[in-house]
């Protein structure tokens, strides 16, 4: 079965940094033959599709308008849902693991759905997160080499 | 126009005194003339329901699942949306301004899905995130009491 | 527990006597003390809202916006749900039973909807549909009077 | 841009025939180099992922639930939505072009759907459905390569 890597984070980047991580992010999903799936917007997951594709990968795009052609040019598969922010539950439904990079509350509010329906998220400075003492429990990684070899042992299938 | 209050929180309780300030929200939510919406189930969305109708008020659950059997005791109108998590962003939008009480990380997907669309949110014992120099900016408080009298004017509509 | 009547149909009326009909069929549902459920916008939800709150009844209409502003102004409690056409299903599912009323394509998909989740669907001048052997058992009725008595029926309350 | 065909129609055949015909029009839309849409499921969906899959092409699915391994063992990409049947909006808001094979309920509110956003159906002894002077416009053909040649030519790259 073919494994696939969510990609999540900030559409418009907050730190020049995450751009270059993301797309190394990509790259690397692309190099273990596992799909990316993404929200198919701009910022970090255009980056991540720009990197995979550039490695010959595949990448889909789970979109929030109605409109297929509103996807970043690096998406080869786009669904277009028109349900705005609720198409993040299908990201990470449809993910075996999570890589968050950087992200505002679109990202937070993912990272916090993939641990409800119990996915791993791997952080690359990204949100933390708690209240008592219940700590959101995001695997934090610091490079993305260690995010996507840390992703594919979750997914079950190390990349070499 | 009708208020709307948007109750979020634990479906189970992680500490007995979050049961008592719920249903105090609910109650206060109710005598402000106010509709409480939540998500129809157990826990602090019970409890926040059991008061508000014990005051007269008007509840809404957004159900997760297919049934409106499913909603507890204390809903008046159940929408049964059989979409999960991804329900959570009908609640949102759904209200005016948003009361969380403790929760687990249904809780803080919502939190954060009520930054992404604007929303202010009211915690009481409730998470906090941040990342970088980005602070999730629930407004904290530290009664039932404070909870709805903040909310009341976030809505619009002071409660005297 | 509440009786919830979904009243399904155009939202721009393709003949003028479709608004005198789902205006009273609203005004009739309020009178069998139900909840009437629509999509909240114009044409026969909006007449059919004006009639059940004219009659003192409480109207819900689930939004295919983000905005609960975009609801018809008869609309007691907006559910906003930013879903566009999905949204169909949370009409279908929150219905006890469905009165159609004219309509065009999403109208169709509604009642589709209702008999794949096994809701009766009553037709005032709406669609027929079939294939081989199979027709699309909607439930014809002459009148707005016929069409709210035999929804109450099957509603499990009938109205005297 | 790459092209992407609908297929929706029956989980369980109501007619033997409809397996072949499914499978076919699979095989056909892979050697026309689009991509394959649907549910995911049994029934004329797995026979057209499978058609499709021997002919070396791509399938999506758009499950109902939640779990990625619902999906049928011809399933190239599975999108869980957790969603049920308001996931048909998003199988026709990411295709080009629908063919719909025999079918129950949930593929006549598909075809409804796809009208109402606009969307070619090419049906394959299918529902028809009107009412008063409007008829759903379906596409009726006698054939699986019919089906994929008009689809194709929709979807604006002939097949040859």
């Amino acid at each position: 079965m073919v494994r696939v890597i969510g990609v999540i984070g900030e559409s418009a980047f907050s730190d020049p940094e995450h751009e270059a991580l993301a797309e190394d992010v990509g790259r690397r999903i692309a190099a273990a033959e596992a799909v990316l799936i993404c929200g198919g917007s701009a910022g970090v997951m255009e980056a991540a599709c720009r990197g995979a594709r550039r490695a010959g990968g595949l990448t889909v795009g789970i979109l929030s308008g109605i409109e297929r052609a509103e996807a970043n040019p690096f998406v080869t598969i786009a669904v277009a849902t028109g349900m705005g922010q609720a198409r993040n539950t299908l990201i990470v439904l449809s993910s075996d693991v999570l890589i968050a990079i950087g992200g505002g509350y679109g990202t937070l509010a993912e990272i916090a759905l993939a641990f409800r329906y119990g996915k791993a998220v791997i952080g690359l400075r990204t949100w933390e997160a708690g209240h008592g003492d219940l700590r959101a429990p995001i695997t934090v990684v610091r490079s993305s080499e260690e995010a996507v070899r840390v992703a594919m042992q979750i997914a079950g299938r190390g990349p070499g």
